[in-house]
């Protein structure tokens, strides 16, 4: 049994380096990077609680667009809900020309565009937005989301 | 001469001592509130390069607004100067209900509103601002502003 039971436990412990050095060799820019990806691939997939993933889930969460501030992470994502309530209204997303500065440890300054392409029907959307991302445990998560429209 | 000299050894010491005090006794939020409260006096006297003041003078300036982004402290005034040619359209400035995070000992960040309260004829406008401030010196003053309106 015991030299049995050796090649798991190698097998195990291996598996545990192996996730610490992965996470640990990531930079903040890189888990910021994969935080916004995975957003994308979320809302892509018509998935919204999947899309708030990224959000810091906190009653201290802001969101910001136009002249309306949503605060909270259950108020952001009812407004997602809302705005967003057929496959047609939320299109396919897009981020691009991200600018990433790492504050410290804890914060991190992301502005960027995002495009949203959809049906004639609807029409396209597009804008900036700043985000201050916060690190949580091994994630960097939006706390403040300050939109604005292309359309402004 | 020993004796007429001290007063004023002692008097010059006790200014730059009192001066010292007053700097490093402000809090980085008053050192911010003060910047964009000179902001909001410059504005109402109509002197847009004074409200410039309050953003650090550097190429890497970002000003972002609806779905247009300008860079430098330049093509910064310069927007202003062209948006607000005229007293009527500058109106009176107020900024309100700020929330301010300082970060660590060089950025902060602040979020706000912005009323511009005019003549009929030119209209009322409002809306939210998220600031990341730096510390230039003594001095906080406004690096990136991502500006969204109401009417947006």
């Amino acid at each position: 049994m015991r030299s049995a039971a050796l090649p798991v436990f190698a097998l195990s412990t291996c598996l545990l380096f192996s996730g610490a050095f992965t996470e640990n060799d990531s930079t903040p820019e890189e888990l910021i990077r994969k935080t916004l990806h995975d957003q994308e691939v979320a809302w892509n997939n018509g998935d919204i609680p999947g899309f708030m993933k990224g959000y810091v889930r906190e009653e201290t969460l802001r969101f910001s667009s136009g002249g309306n501030i949503q605060r909270g992470w259950e108020s952001a994502l009812n407004r997602y809900l809302k705005s967003y309530s057929t496959r047609e209204k939320m299109g396919t997303l897009k981020f691009s020309d991200l600018e990433i500065l790492v504050l410290n440890e804890e914060y991190a300054e992301v502005f960027g565009k995002f495009y949203l392409t959809r049906d004639k029907s609807v029409g396209d959307a597009s804008g900036l937005f700043t985000l201050l991302m916060k690190k949580q445990g091994a994630e960097w998560l939006v706390w403040h989301d300050h939109t604005s429209s292309a359309d402004e």
